[in-house]
């Protein structure tokens, strides 16, 4: 079996592309050949026996697309995307890379060979939803995004949909919630705090925060994020129906129940280094939202942790080795 | 005020320009200069004072969408589309006219003068919906198309509101519902029947009924769609928020209800002139649709006729100048 990943260098796509070495195979079978592609080229994994191919493109560019599944991959995972806070900052290059991107790909996967349908499965993001909110955020809440962003995603899951259902492709979207904790240096989502007020204090850092703490938010750690997207892999047609994309769940919880769980694994020292300073553009940005139900998700299958102080030992576990600066 | 039609040779188009002339005026201003455009030349409207421009241009092609809106008209009304079953016909077509018209014309609209900010009307569609429906169709239903058409009309309906948060237009997409009676030749839209089973027996021809009369489908008049089109123009920013797409009202019956509305008002004899020869592509296309609440809409002051009946005595005056073959 052949894998692609699309936005391979990114860090879902780099612990993906990991998971998938590990696990030697997808849906019970081997996995001969992986492509890696990124913006900049990915790190070529090692120890993998079967075939790698890193390529550095891009895929909104003309004929990357179709250089992109040259060699038939049986199995597609999206992941390449300008994230919120530049998308909104840089208005052509997110409808370029999110939309334009996306729609070269379904484009290039239509016009192959007449049996190519293979299958794809997308990163979307809960910022398809925007308020006016009720309690809750259910699986049939209507497509109102208040981001280009979020509305780029939208427009991608429509196309999933149409695609898939004139036969072209097999994809799944996923709505994935705010991966927490992100390791590494902040990127430019707007949503980077979340993570950054658990990382840094950990790494014995000041951390800023810039939304008061009751804001709520929903989180997953970035194992259950790559767990998210080898499960799509796994779903058949006739679980997804016609609704192609869905709600992954969650862990959600205040800005304030973050901080209690840091208190509580790591102690109040660590969570002292957190340093309030309101800003009001990534307030607006990460708005007001409510839990998400993510029930049909739940019956399809996928996991996420119980509580957030999992989320927290996840990272401890998974990027610290266990330790951190008390 | 400079008024721009686009897709102005088509029913809708001329019903509206014809209104629009009689008028001489829309929102308490008079009427400069009209523009109308559509891939084949309009007809150059008659007594009217203004100027007058009717142009052949299809928006999708590169270019087309800029000389569109050089004279940057302060409204722009936008109904060019290719037809639900023609967009499921050719997949490529519909993309490129219903999204890719449209997606330039925005582009043109943001990429001109900074302080360039038309009204924009849309024509959208209720196609935007698909199964599975509760008992009625909500306004915040969820954007689920079962067809490409649909799927063009709810992207084109995420730019929209995108472009208009971003300041670049100042948009306002309405979901029509059928228009019946369709005066002239059938068209290539999969619910033609709908209005060819009213028209073809009042000129004393014979009609193909592709659906059970069990089917239930939602219709407005041809004047009524071009109020709601009027209307929409009137609306304020704050009056439409932040979706600025809505589900106008129609009238919602079953085809068997517009059969015996049709023999109230022209007896039996015109009714038997349907002969009923099922179409299983028309009937996937049509699907069943549950009554459409547009409770939105009629708060915002949008109006439809109250009964079927009115919708055929709205042809028989406005087309048939009152007479009908018995």
């Amino acid at each position: 079996m052949h894998i692609l990943i699309i936005g391979a260098a990114g860090m879902i796509g780099r612990k993906l592309t990991e998971r998938l070495l590990n696990d030697g195979g997808l849906n019970g079978k081997p996995i001969g050949k992986m492509t890696l592609i990124d913006i900049v080229a990915p790190p070529a994994p090692v120890g993998f026996g079967g075939s790698v191919e890193a390529v550095a493109a891009d895929i909104s560019a003309p004929g990357e697309s179709d250089r992109a599944i040259r060699e038939r991959p049986d199995i597609i995972f999206h992941l390449a995307a300008v994230v919120s806070g530049e998308a909104e900052a840089d208005f052509e290059k997110g409808y370029r890379i999110n939309l334009g991107g996306t729609h070269n790909l379904l484009e290039s996967i239509r016009k192959a060979d007449r049996d190519y349908h293979p299958k794809l499965i997308f990163a979307s993001s809960g910022a398809v939803f925007g308020a006016p909110f009720g309690a809750t955020i259910a699986d049939d809440f209507h497509l109102t995004p208040r981001t280009s962003y979020g509305t780029q995603k939208a427009i991608c899951e429509l196309l999933l949909a149409d695609y898939t259902r004139r036969g072209f492709v097999d994809a799944v979207g996923i709505r994935l919630p705010t991966i927490c904790v992100r390791p590494g240096k902040p990127n430019a989502a707007a949503s980077g705090f979340f993570s950054g007020i658990i990382r840094e204090p950990l790494a014995g850092q000041e951390a800023i925060l810039p939304v008061p703490e009751t804001v709520t938010h929903t989180h997953a750690s970035p194992r259950s994020a790559v767990g998210f997207l080898i499960h799509a892999a796994s779903l058949n047609r006739e679980q997804l129906g016609s609704n192609v994309s869905l709600t992954v769940p969650g862990i959600n919880c205040t800005v304030g129940e973050q901080i209690a769980a840091l208190k509580r694994i790591a102690g109040a020292r660590v969570a002292a280094r957190i340093r309030y300073e309101p800003d009001e553009r990534i307030q607006r940005i990460v708005g007001v939202k409510p839990r998400v139900e993510a029930k049909r998700a739940r019956e399809l299958g996928f996991t996420v942790e119980n509580h957030f102080d999992e989320i927290i030992l996840a990272h401890i576990e998974d990027e610290l080795g266990g330790k951190f600066e008390g």
